[in-house]
């Protein structure tokens, strides 16, 4: 499948305001970026490099005005994510170095509160993959999920009290309860085709099997057209613009995905 | 300053129980390590690693039976730490890439909430050292230090409400308002000399200056005799044993620090 | 100044081939990428990594039959390059440590000969700039550039002797000689605008006042319009493809750099 | 088997001199450091890192006078050393990112010159270990090992023509021989139970079936009692003690490696 992806996000600018940004996707064993865009008008000097999780990030500061990003990238993707029913648990000694930080507790995902509920959760599936998939069906039935129902991340204690949220907080409870059986989980920042309303989205992956898959609560049926831009523990590690100082907010964010066809 | 720390760890284990350590100190700008010992009885497997904040880690599974850890280091540090007043806030462009982690909220330390309390708390300060100075004072005048007060690592917005808690707890909350006025800091896991009662410390430290400085809440006075085993963004990242499975707990923990002769 | 540089290469694959790519520039200080494409006919998965010296390099697996690269970009670079006479040599200890291994030499770069050699040619220079400046005038004086001299690498002893060779033969030596002086010093492989005739081109960086400053030996004037691909030690590290197995070779090699108009 | 190794190195300082050093040993897959001793007389301010292979290096200023750099350190290593007659070749597109810097030529190792040769050398051989195995014995065959027969590291071309040399040598044609295959390999410097004379040593390992193994062409028999100080491409990149400014050369050098007991 190819998609075209875009997202355009406009300020209006008071004082000199430092950003970082996390908008460039990155090419890998899931996805191809055949063709990218990335303009920031005006032209502003910017300086790229790789966070702790390998994701591109660009600094830069934005001066005073009128500021925008535009952001356009034609991505190829499986028809069909992966799935990987039985797909065995790794033992902890045999898990990469790299995958261990996705183990331990992070800022919206207090997994060190979730080992009972987990294996209650879990019950009767066998270890690995079955015990996430049970996850994210539990998630499905008990957690409602409702864009835009709030607009601050919440941590998956306050998720779990509060049975809805969006698409962030479903993650962030679903991250918390496998990282509660020791398996690492991650949140994915990036874009859904056909995702109602249109917006950014954020799922999550479990690495299981030796390898990460792909959940998704907040969606049923086979899931298919996702685009990955940034990869963290929580949503901490992957706001698609950290902006510092004084607080300034978008007067225009619009995202886009589309199907192109061939 | 020549100390000689160690550390001993006995565990009775019941079932093959995976562990990552973070006992041995690094060598680095604040400190040599001119001896070391890392014993491990029974002697096991162990494979070392360092993580995303360059800490040197170990992983093993401990068999069924009496599980001992014993580390023993001389370590050469400076008389006194640094300090740094009037060192200047360093602009978030000017930040290095590897810094900027430390910015951001992390699982005990949510310093998006921090953010009012903090300008509260430094009005009319210098920016940079100085704001980190008065935050440290203002924590020794109004959160007390209570060794033993808890077991579990508490956030920043916990110790904040109980006004008081253990050393990682003043340390979380000075970090959360650091990071609320955009000054990265990091907390530091180690031994201090002469710490009443002795145990494994922690404290933090804030990046300013184009340097990282060391604060201490819990104490007085000019800080000397630290050693550090590990650092990261708070409690989660630097635990100096982190166990997987059921839980299984030391009927045994024994810290030394004492000053060598020359 | 706006440039849009592509390249095209395309070989007829009799066994399926793997080949490692680094043919996607990256955004740093230097240049923006606004727009980029990167298309393999025919489409193949392919993996992106980082290599040690922070180039994006794609994994794939060529089957038998076409195989096409087609790479192009926009980018926004300075209209002259930085130049800084008189900026001072970092002493060793004051180098960053990810600067360290520009210093040792390289399987093209045999700088432990070069240092009477770098010491002659630099007499009575400041150190620093001014020396690598006299290094470049020296190359362009005593190695004739000739476009298309050879096809293998030579490594600086080798240019040496023989006077004359490509670009990468004197970006070679001008490094061994900037490090036989204990200056970091790299190839740098990308496009240059109106380079003649139109080809890749290789130069180098030196470490200098604490950042890389970009020599051109093949060059004469104020440098401007350069693209950077990727870095490294020496060729061995920035081949713009490297294939594994029985060779082939491309039967077309297109590269084009024009000027945006704005 | 636990042995106990050292090493003093002493120098007269005649201006004030930068060194990295690579004595201390990393605890690993294959060797636990127990006890370590690292002391510089008179105590230097030192900043230890890692280098992009992952060793533990040391930087510092020698000041003038009489210098000195003693280490000593227990490792437990197994009893043999592990062996992998028929072990995989493992195909390019399967090897992890950070093994691919091993398969390219490097200073001493122009391996892009041996593809023939290795053909030949391994001609009939199972595709793998069993190859390296071929190459090893046509080393300790072909290449006299002459312990002090030369100072500077000779390159795989050189030694090839040369007919014999010291561990260095030999080293730099078995991985230039592997690396001619598409076999990643490296070079590792370290201590070498009962070598003789004894020295500090230099062996090669190649990677397959998914892991290093280890190949020793200048002894024979069943390899065993190998300590690792560091790793990398070739000798450039693993000297214990690299020297910066006007060469100062060690007055003694003191290595020794005894069996403990238990």
């Amino acid at each position: 499948m190819n998609l075209r992806t875009s997202c355009t996000i406009k300020f209006e600018i008071p004082d000199p305001t430092p950003f970082i940004l996390m908008l460039r996707p990155r090419s890998g064993g899931q996805q191809w970026v055949e063709r990218e865009e990335f303009k920031i008008t005006p032209h502003t000097p910017v300086f790229e490099f790789s966070d702790t999780y390998g994701n591109l990030c660009q600094r830069l500061i934005a001066q005073p005005g009128l500021f925008s990003i535009h952001t356009s990238s034609d991505v190829i993707i499986s028809d069909y994510m992966d799935q990987g029913f039985d797909a065995p648990f790794v033992e902890i000694q045999n898990l990469p170095d790299s995958v261990l930080s996705y183990l331990l507790p992070s800022r919206y995902c207090e997994s060190d509160f979730f080992y009972e509920m987990s294996l209650s959760i879990t019950q009767g599936q066998l270890l690995g993959y079955n015990q996430v998939a049970a996850i994210t069906d539990w998630l499905r039935e008990n957690i409602s999920y409702i864009p835009g129902s709030n607009n601050q991340p919440l941590s998956a204690i306050q998720v779990n009290e509060r049975k809805f949220g969006v698409c962030t907080d479903l993650a962030h409870l679903g991250i918390a309860l496998c990282r509660g059986l020791s398996i690492p989980a991650r949140i994915v920042v990036g874009y859904l085709h056909k995702l109602k309303p249109m917006d950014m989205h954020a799922w999550f992956e479990a690495y299981i099997g030796n390898r990460w898959y792909t959940f998704d609560a907040t969606q049923t049926g086979s899931p298919s057209g996702y685009v990955m831009l940034g990869v963290g523990r929580d949503a901490a590690d992957v706001a698609i613009f950290n902006q510092f100082g004084p607080p300034v907010y978008p007067f225009e964010q619009l995202i886009q995905v589309e199907q192109l066809s061939f």
